[in-house]
């Protein structure tokens, strides 16, 4: 029983400052093989990935994100849903493929499909010595991601991912996760509320002095403070419209 | 360098036959542990994890997805997008959040969150010798999976995964993918038709041969007949209705 992967896993905390020491293209290669190897929905394979090494495309990409570290790494993917294959099938094809991949089980059968092969991607680098770190924040404007990476209809950028040799002056560490029992229920739901919210009592603590420790007390605050101020933000409304321009959830 | 984790997810094929060994209480933890350490959407870990061994439950999932090894197998895990713990959280909190959870976007980050998660199972799983199959097929009847599992607002099950030991007669291979240079685009996304359809009829090929190869000629057919056929079919049309009875795409 090999805990290699469980190992690798474990230690995984996302890097945000990268040398810039670029990656081969063989490396690159093997990233994505590693990533198309994932399980797939139906064998629909329902993704494509943007390999990012042009500067100005990042400098684009790094004004929709805001974060440096979409500029300065080793390596940018953007991945991408992808129904512009079956579009281009359909158009061949007496039957009507278009309701499907339009409905909202084709944004979710896309949107996993895309991610499965973005997190064997994340784990082969991780394994290869580089640090990953996803990028949500390409969906504060996807109009522009997609004028600048000529994206089509039913296509959809769900996230980016920044890779590279970590730096040295990188002193990122793992994240204090939800206690087991708070996410993981036996055979069904826990939904009581008291129990639900005495776990999450336990864990704020948990959080709260994890910062603290790392910010010399500059930082306390808990995981329910962090998630309800970043919610109230109400952020990316938009993605709807968004999704419904790309060609998606249309009735 | 490591390859390990290329050579190990290069591998990677479904299984559908497996041992009825249970999966040891140990490695279930080990297995969750592992999933619990993907990256995560600012922090926000909008996920559950259902673990599954009564067979009655198992049962009842058969129903849904209609296939044997939901119930034949060493242990079954659903998952599940989760904002009921951001729900509790919301009603003590003066902040509106549910516009943020509800949303589009929330959408998204939920099922983003889950697939991460269940794709360093796999990967751990996979390592520790076990085999897997991801179950799309529980969203054949949505309404059901949440009666059975007790699902509250707010949640919604995404998709199942059965794994265990392969049987003796499992005989699953890696399946062939798209081309690289299909999925694959450098700085921006190459949407010329003619080029994506000539390599697609190159796939085509290559996938009728695999079936060919492994049923004895009885079947042949592409990988654009079967994508049309499957997408034709027009399955699981009700999937918006689903996330907006379980509190998603609200407006």
């Amino acid at each position: 029983m090999s805990e290699y992967v469980y190992n690798l896993l474990k230690k995984h905390h996302s890097v945000r400052k990268f040398k810039k020491e670029p990656i081969s293209e063989a490396h690159i290669k093997q990233l994505v093989e590693a990533g198309q190897s994932a399980s797939t929905s139906s064998y629909l394979q329902a993704y494509s990935i943007i390999g990012i090494d042009d500067p100005e495309i990042k400098e684009d990409l790094k004004e929709v994100s805001g974060q440096p570290y979409v500029v300065e790494n080793g390596y940018l993917f953007v991945f991408v849903m992808d129904y512009y294959r079956h579009a281009i099938i359909n158009e061949d094809s007496k039957q009507d493929m278009r309701t499907s991949f339009e409905s909202a089980e084709g944004l979710l059968v896309g949107t996993i499909d895309a991610t499965l092969v973005a997190q064997n991607i994340a784990t082969t680098a991780e394994d290869m010595g580089y640090g990953i770190v996803y990028l949500g924040s390409l969906r504060n404007d996807v109009e522009r991601v997609r004028e600048v990476l000529g994206l089509p209809e039913h296509t959809f950028p769900l996230f980016g991912m920044a890779l590279g040799i970590p730096g040295d002056d990188e002193n990122g560490s793992p994240k204090p996760r939800l206690p087991f029992e708070h996410v993981f229920h036996a055979n069904r739901y826990d939904s009581d509320k008291e129990h639900q919210s005495e776990t999450l009592k336990a864990y704020d603590q948990t959080v709260s002095n994890y910062y603290r420790s790392r910010t010399n007390g500059e930082r306390t605050e808990t995981w329910s403070d962090q998630v309800a101020n970043f919610m109230s933000a109400k952020q990316r409304l938009d993605m709807l419209e968004q999704l419904n321009k790309s060609g998606f959830i249309r009735k």
